[in-house]
């Protein structure tokens, strides 16, 4: 006999979430907790380069008061906004702290906008490949997405004027600068044509920023903002010069959205922690973040130094791989005729992980492509994981 | 002359964010921020009852070690899920931890269910009056809400399945104890009865539980869930038991959606504070959590006594109200003919504030009724307080 619960159907999920995968990603990192296996799949910060002393100095200073254990505002933290404001003027880009809403790690930023500006069907453009987990939060908001390729390195900024053409998109949506999962980084010449299409076709720019200060050779770049101050808002976030574990990101907004994404924000979660917030403004303000995230810089160079030198003499003929100016990731891809997720397998087998590139495209996908993260281990280590993926490599052919 | 970035037009914000207001209470908080005001009108907790150096020692231990600085999982820290799952199975109702996911505060999980089962148009049912940010949340999902009136200060049960019947909704938010803005609780036979028709019609309940610990009289009653466990999802929260300025809340999902509520918070956040859940367990966990609790409650019954009593004197004749056995909030009502929002400049001249009922709304208000908070002051002030309130009401007529 059925229980009364079994009666009438409950309704399911809804659409839009039936639209969005969980991470295949964060599937595949399940597989490699082994300790003995030598991970460049994930885009882990490295731990042991933490300032856990100057972190924890500063929450004990943020938790001297009761009031930030209350409720606060949902733009965040005064201080916190003042500071971040200061590093983009600093950077070239005027800003003042009532332009930065504090969100709870810069993909809730992603959230937000998506809220702010977008209804369900709207087209919207990103770069193929693209963020995962942004092309994850654009299904749930039930976009359309529509990739840009790119033409070897560069993006195809003649593809990004006749999609924009076509489909009249809300957005662009780009991480300009050491992109995930590529590494890539659009030059001054691209920047200055990206701003002008957005300008020309009315479309806005959504800019990822969470990799601009892990640069370790090449010159900055100024922000798309600084081209097209209208149609610029761009993400920025401290969880790879700070921690993750804090997730404090923020929107540097245009005026026109601010107050919907301000009500987005307050929608989303009220305020982001108080006590985070605090924490992190006392410890920038401690000039202790420098020195860390100049050891961070040093260290992610060194470890990008020994993956791209140890590439050279393990991947098969025929393969070829970037070196990025800065970031977590090196784009490599496999020989004419080899596929990187049929390949996944053979490499597990020797103690050593890769992400395939095809999760990260929108459309068809490039099965040569594979993302190595270099940030999470030691120089020798890595030259121990690349060696081990080279002989998974040569087994499967 | 026209600058280059002005001469083809910006799309605007998206049509769902155009349907959602700025809080009309945050708005009118803005007005209470001069000292002398005494203000009703925030649903504060009380500052000076959080444990600070409990909740700081704990952050200081969840800080010994690297690791809390890192990503960490979406579903959230598995030792604080431990510890939510035993109080529920307490209670009465058996929880695992892997049925919690962990929220960045409990308006995160209105967020993550919104995604995880409304399209736009779908029809949800709303108590009227209902908490604000849910309704803003709900509006943000393009939700068609539908609110299910009082008799009185009892839900109308048969309107409750009239409108089911009518409009087949999606599921049915509730906050079925010391409910916010009314204080009101759904007694043992409403609950029965609210279960009975989810499972009748098929549609799913949000039961909103901020407020359950905080009972100062009267017997606790049973989650709703316990009559309806395929049907109920429930919302928690440590904001008003350890403290709001952490941000964490939690969902207890049915197996059914819980992959579904896992991508939701993935794209929302990636997951909450590794620091500030890694705090609260350790705090949780040194018991300083139920003494601070004994005392947060018997300083607001205090204070819920003060205000019940002072009503009686201050406000006009013909006016009522009730005396919640727990929770933030009195709900009072003016006397025939007197508008509350009409009134409140007048009272803020007084220098003390309340929130007309009118904004809690969904669809046509009660325009005598007010939510007062008791939990801010302590009892000398809230007589003071409701004696000026007394006397701004008295310049009305």
């Amino acid at each position: 006999m059925p229980s009364p619960e079994t009666l009438v159907a409950l309704p399911g999920r809804s659409e839009r979430a039936g639209s969005a995968k969980t991470s295949p990603v964060r599937d595949l990192l399940a597989l490699t907790e082994r300790p003995e296996v030598i991970s460049f799949a994930g885009g882990l910060p490295a731990p042991e380069l933490f300032d856990l002393d100057g972190i924890r100095a500063s929450f004990d200073e943020a938790l001297g008061a009761p009031a930030v254990l209350q409720y606060s505002t949902s733009e965040g933290n005064p201080a916190l906004r003042e500071i971040v404001a200061g590093q983009y003027t600093a950077n070239g880009l005027p800003t003042d702290a009532g332009d930065l809403i504090i969100t709870t790690g810069s993909q809730q930023g992603l959230g937000l906008l998506s809220t702010a500006l977008l209804d369900p069907g709207d087209v919207i453009l990103v770069e193929e490949p693209c963020y995962l987990a942004a092309l994850q939060t654009f299904a749930l908001a039930g976009a359309r997405v529509v990739g840009v390729p790119y033409l070897g390195d560069e993006l195809d900024l003649d593809a990004l004027d006749a999609l924009a053409s076509a489909h009249a998109p809300k957005f662009f949506y780009t991480v300009p600068t050491f992109q995930n999962p590529t590494g890539r980084t659009h030059g001054l010449a691209a920047r200055q044509r990206i701003a002008d299409a957005a300008i020309r076709h009315g479309f806005r720019i959504i800019e990822d920023e969470p990799y601009r200060q892990l640069r370790y050779s090449g010159d900055p770049l100024p922000s798309l903002a600084t081209f097209a101050p209208d149609h610029v808002l761009s993400l920025g976030s401290f969880s790879k010069v700070i921690a993750p574990g804090l997730r404090i990101g923020w929107v540097r907004t245009t005026a026109d959205i601010r107050p919907t994404v301000t009500i987005a924000k307050q929608a989303a979660d009220l305020h982001t922690s108080t006590i985070d917030q605090a924490a992190a403004a006392h410890y920038l303000a401690s000039g202790r973040s420098d020195a860390a995230l100049a050891q961070i810089r040093a260290a992610y160079a060194d470890r990008r130094d020994a993956m791209v030198d140890a590439l050279a003499t393990a991947l098969p003929a025929g393969s070829s791989w970037n070196s990025p100016d800065g970031g977590m990731f090196v784009w490599a891809r496999l020989p004419e005729g080899m596929d990187a997720t049929a390949a996944l397998p053979h490499v597990l087998r020797h103690d050593v992980a890769f992400v395939p590139g095809a999760p990260f495209y929108a459309g068809p996908a490039d099965a040569r492509a594979m993302r190595l993260s270099f940030t999470t281990y030691a120089p020798d280590r890595i030259r121990e994981g690349i060696a081990r993926l080279g002989m998974g490599l040569a087994g499967v052919a």
